[in-house]
């Protein structure tokens, strides 16, 4: 993968403070998912001994939001089951939902063990596909001593649980992640490996750019209060509303905040640029693209009378018409000054996959060390939670 | 329906001047959007004399985003054939939308008649599909007399204008998006008069919350130069798109604008709202919530051993559980002093699908005459097809 920052920063201070904070979460073990390439690794040869036809993930958040993004970027490439995710307590979605289900393997997923929307889904489906102690085709992933790991014990569920030190939005390394994505049949390997390479990279010093941009969006927050990831491809759909969860939780709290937007290209050109090239600007620009979307896809050479204007990209993929949009999009942002850098997958492989999940792990924990903010906590939804308890 | 706000502001001058910008655009005649609903009733007739399985929109942007809005919230309401969207040129998308297709009835949608994507896509289609002159499974929805009409002329295609006035994201009510939902099954009259009655009243000055609303936005919009739809159904994913583009292109210029965010309750209650509830603010905050899911899902009155902390749902309905959601949510935000609203669809029926189209347009409509900003155009999105022309 490569990385391009279009903006000119020198705070070396700055880069230095955000690589000795992220360093020692890292070495003091004190920060989990830095680890998770190595712990994770034991999942490899998981199987389940159970038939099913599709997986169900029960969870909403940090527990649904990474193996949705990864599913969503991998099922057309890679031979894997159909996940269906149950996550909102929407009547209407679920029913919905409940009527795609045909042979499943559920799997309850809650760090915490007593997320309201995921244990009332959870009790919806003990009722509707009759799930009882003991069933095999019902995993539970969450922390240990958790209530949900206590019911399971009591339920006989086999149980994984994600590491203490490791939290829902920077969870999908873990158990959380990895284990349906392996059930669905993906080489998790291979995605743990890309993580663990760029990670490595990082403390080797070979990522610089990361520190560049980290103390470029921590030190001018004021002036540049929102980044937009402009992703272009629609299989990236999932990913940016994952990237919005790390950002968001992360990096808003103490009156400071990083706001994260999350926009598809180049669907979106016809939406939000607008706004981006006349506007007010106090955004950064994130453009993340893949270079080879290795389906060779041709625009067909076809002359339609009255049409000739299009006939410019006549014989070429539609590969090379997404990417030049994605160039000339940045080009004319550039031009009004954005600070715009740009993340290139070569192409969508497993490894891939991995490097950009901890690329944009590190790169929130050195943007939030640098803001000098809690990066791991979410104290602000507790005040909604006691509320809603008490509207019943 | 109903709309309710949470702020206090007096300024009658600003909502004066908003009306009667509206107002004037209405009568003159100029702006064509507030016609719809009596100018595209002429297709409650429409039928297509050739057997289809399934709708395939090509088009993008305005083009595709307000069919698959009422498509997505009406289709497991209302039993609809199955619309197929191909927006994207992204060759991994279009080949797996490709064998998803078995019997389509294609419909072209562009109203300069020239979008490339648009028409990209079309050639592959042709192609892929072998359609020819007079193909009877091919419509076009066009503006008249541009190149696709002259094009859809010779090759003898059925061919439905967009009215000159009425631009692609305001276009939902005309043409662009009432032909092919009716070819669906959708019954568009309720959703015309349902657009209708809000513009109606609306003029006789009986939905002055919209002015208010529009006042604030506009006259304060360097203090809250975003806007937060935070929409409480799974269902309402593509509405916030479409709300995105329509705020987005149409407040974003003059070095002015009011940026809109979509997302979706409760799933971003476990993403957004920690920054909500202490990053820096300068948000406006609208709720959009459906009172009456008309689906009576239960979460049973089941006693999990250890997780006796969630029985407080039992026995409750799941609309009942996402709605105190999205009470609790708005009450935590309200403490923190945000600019706030509600928008509460009593149900998801057709009549008011088509008032909360009508809302929006007007709404944008009004923010736009006080910011005394063309509502209308989308002059920065030119420069980036000028690169891309001379790329190839």
């Amino acid at each position: 993968m490569k990385y391009e920052l279009y903006f000119e920063y020198e705070n070396k201070k700055a880069e230095k403070e955000a690589y000795d904070k992220v360093s020692n979460e890292y070495e003091s073990g004190e920060i989990g998912y830095y680890h998770l390439p190595e712990t994770s690794k034991k999942f490899k040869n998981i199987e389940f001994n159970t038939d099913y036809n599709e997986i169900v993930i029960i969870g909403i958040g940090g527990s649904s939001l990474g193996s949705k993004a990864i599913f969503e970027m991998t099922k057309n490439k890679y031979k894997t089951k159909k996940i269906i995710f149950l996550e909102n307590p929407d009547p209407i979605d679920l029913y919905a939902k409940f009527k795609q289900i045909t042979k499943p393997l559920f799997f309850v997923i809650s760090k915490s063990g007593k997320t309201i929307e995921t244990i009332s889904i959870f009790k919806k489906v003990i009722k509707h596909f009759n799930l009882t102690k003991g069933s095999k085709n019902l995993k539970v992933i969450t922390d240990s001593n958790s209530p949900l790991e206590k019911f399971a014990t009591e339920w006989n569920l086999e149980i994984f649980n994600i590491p203490k030190n490791v939290g829902g939005r920077f969870s999908v390394l873990s158990a959380v992640g990895m284990i349906p994505l392996k059930a669905a049949g993906i080489d998790i390997l291979q995605i743990l490996e890309g993580a663990k390479n760029f990670r490595d990279r990082f403390f080797e010093k070979k990522e610089e750019h990361l520190l560049k941009k980290a103390a470029f969006y921590a030190r001018n927050y004021k002036i540049y209060p929102i980044n937009v990831l402009f992703a272009y491809a629609t299989i990236l759909n999932a990913f940016k509303e994952w990237y919005v969860q790390l950002f968001g939780e992360s990096l808003g709290k103490n009156g400071k905040e990083i706001m994260p937007v999350g926009h598809i290209g180049s669907i979106d050109q016809h939406s939000f640029l607008q706004l981006l090239m006349e506007g007010m600007g106090h955004k950064t620009i994130t453009f993340l693209k893949i270079d080879n979307f290795e389906i060779n896809l041709k625009i067909p050479n076809i002359n339609l009378p009255h049409l000739e204007v299009t006939d410019f990209v006549n014989g070429r993929t539609f590969e090379e018409l997404i990417n030049k949009e994605c160039e000339s999009t940045k080009e004319a942002l550039l031009a009004k000054e954005y600070p715009i850098d740009e993340i290139i997958m070569d192409k969508l492989t497993l490894e891939n996959i991995g490097e950009l999940i901890m690329y944009y792990e590190i790169l929130t924990s050195a943007i939030g060390g640098l803001l000098e903010i809690n990066t791991y906590n979410q104290p602000g939804v507790e005040i909604g939670k006691t509320i809603l308890r008490n509207k019943f």
